[in-house]
């Protein structure tokens, strides 16, 4: 309970702070440049509101691993806001590479207001990212600024080179299992790394601690990432069970399919055929069961999440944030299906 | 002629130093990705050479100005190789955005691999020259590099503004001459500023000559874009005459359109009607040369070459670099029609 409010509190002042980079850096004379951005954050437009914002997880991993680390969290603002607009400005050009119509159950930028201005729109969203970043010179040291600064680049050029694989994985029915990891390192575990190592580079924390919390946000990353690819097969068909939805439907390169890929059974055989119908789904979701997929990847999250709390406890979260954060990391690797 | 000699030796410099900051920094299990750049920056494929990789002015700037304060201009290489790699990655995203397919003579990005991968190729871009800009830390220092990244930054930020505003423009029909200037102070001018500021702070320039510099920039990006409206209707027939290439034909809110515009004669009378066959070009150029548009172009860019050369002097150039940073500009500003 106390998490809770405490989780809340830092919540409230990363709306605000997000709030605070885009008005007061985006010029004013551009009402519709703004409007898109704060379209997409979730606070204006139809269906305005936190389930439009999404759960800012990442910005308060930043916070609670610094005040976790012994530190005051007001000091990482910045670097919250900077890794919150770094992933929105990812979901603004992955909607438009993905040709994805809907984000958080309303219409995409590029669907809205057309593919020339949304791709504007990320980069100008990136730009705000590095430029809320830089403000750590005021709340840390120069030194601690450029350290981050360089990070925080250092995982936007993952980030795209995760991409890339991505988008390349698409043509692709040749792949393995061995290709799914450097994919899901470089576009999802990477910027959940520099979160928590950012956090507590901002707390000045000894460079072991430092190391022990970015391993802990990879690590977390991948549990996480394991268990949304779980859900994208065998998910709770009150949340996510529309075969529509499925990931056997959207054709992505998930963990089970890679592994149901690699036995070369009677899966893999209709999977490479492709043009997979919604009402095929199911029996084709069992039989990637009973050929070991679901096992597999059920033991791959279990592994991993065991491996992400062992880290988290090696970094000595302290505290009040300390019990928030593994408070946090429960709620996110529980979701198993 | 030293000048010449002068400029060629930092034009091998910065290709040097360009390549490096994508051989070094981009995953080499990435070739893929690798191959877009490389073949972007014009050092690969089909027609790769000088022609393809463009003039390099922009890093030529930074570098010049850095010797002509003074200093060494190996100091500046990072803010050299920044500037041209954002130059860059603006026009691999401006070619989605404005559906050319065709750059320096070569198919673009997106048509040769595709919207998805040109996005982020130009993404991945964009956070190479960050990247190179940081450098800037090991050549000067923290708070030098700390001032640039935040100018470098501010100046993304303008860049995706005057492309908002760019983009918006194509559907508007009320377009007036005032409407030209913020566009292109964003587009272009922000950038070439960006350019001889960022000279001048490297060499460690007093505030007073660091201002001369940067005012140079934007007055040398408003004379030479205005030349360039200026050649892109009235252009040398043999380099840039065909009527497709004229941006009558291709609609491009330039300045002695909107000038024609706002006369609300004949032209805009036929310019509003929309539909510009090729076979009309020409003697719509002459009606809005008898309109006044071409004189007042050529005004304006007479008014804004002088204002430009005044403020180099202004910054008083130094030694062998000055003399080429004054030739340069010539070379940029006499292009006229």
């Amino acid at each position: 309970m106390l998490s809770e409010q405490f989780i809340n509190t830092l919540r409230l002042a990363i709306e605000k702070e997000l709030r605070l980079s885009v008005d007061q850096v985006v010029d004013p004379n551009l009402p519709d440049l703004r409007g898109m951005i704060t379209y997409h954050m979730g606070w204006e437009g139809e269906n305005a509101g936190s389930e439009a914002s999404g759960k800012r997880i990442r910005p308060l991993l930043v916070l609670l691993v610094t005040a976790a680390s012994g530190s005051d969290w007001h000091k990482a603002l910045p670097a919250a806001v900077a890794v919150e607009l770094v992933h929105n400005f990812s979901l603004i050009h992955d909607d438009i590479e993905d040709n994805s119509p809907l984000r958080r159950g309303r219409t995409t930028i590029w669907k809205k207001w057309g593919v020339p201005q949304a791709i504007n729109t990320g980069d100008a969203m990136l730009t705000l990212a590095h430029l809320a970043l830089l403000q750590l010179e005021e709340t840390t040291s120069k030194e601690t600024a450029l350290r981050a600064a360089r990070l925080l680049q250092d995982t936007c050029l993952k980030l795209t080179e995760g991409q890339h694989l991505d988008i390349a994985y698409q043509d692709r029915s040749d792949l393995n299992i061995e290709d799914y990891w450097p994919m899901v390192e470089k576009k999802t575990a990477t910027l959940l790394s520099t979160c928590t190592g950012m956090g507590a580079l901002v707390a000045g924390a000894d460079e072991d601690r430092q190391q022990a919390y970015q391993r802990f946000g990879h690590l977390l990353g991948l549990a996480y990432q394991t268990l949304d690819d779980l859900l994208g097969i065998w998910g709770d068909t009150e949340v996510t069970g529309k075969s529509a939805d499925s990931d056997l439907f959207t054709g992505k390169k998930s963990l089970p399919i890679l592994y149901g890929l690699n036995q070369r059974g009677v899966f893999a055989i209709r999977w490479v055929q492709g043009g997979i119908k919604p009402e095929e789904v199911p029996a084709l979701a069992r039989q990637l069961e009973v050929e070991g997929a679901k096992a597999f990847t059920q033991d791959t999250a279990a592994r991993l999440t065991q491996q992400a709390l062992e880290t988290l406890e090696k970094a000595q979260p302290q505290g009040e944030a300390g019990d928030a954060l593994t408070s946090l990391t429960f709620t996110l690797l529980k979701r198993q299906a």
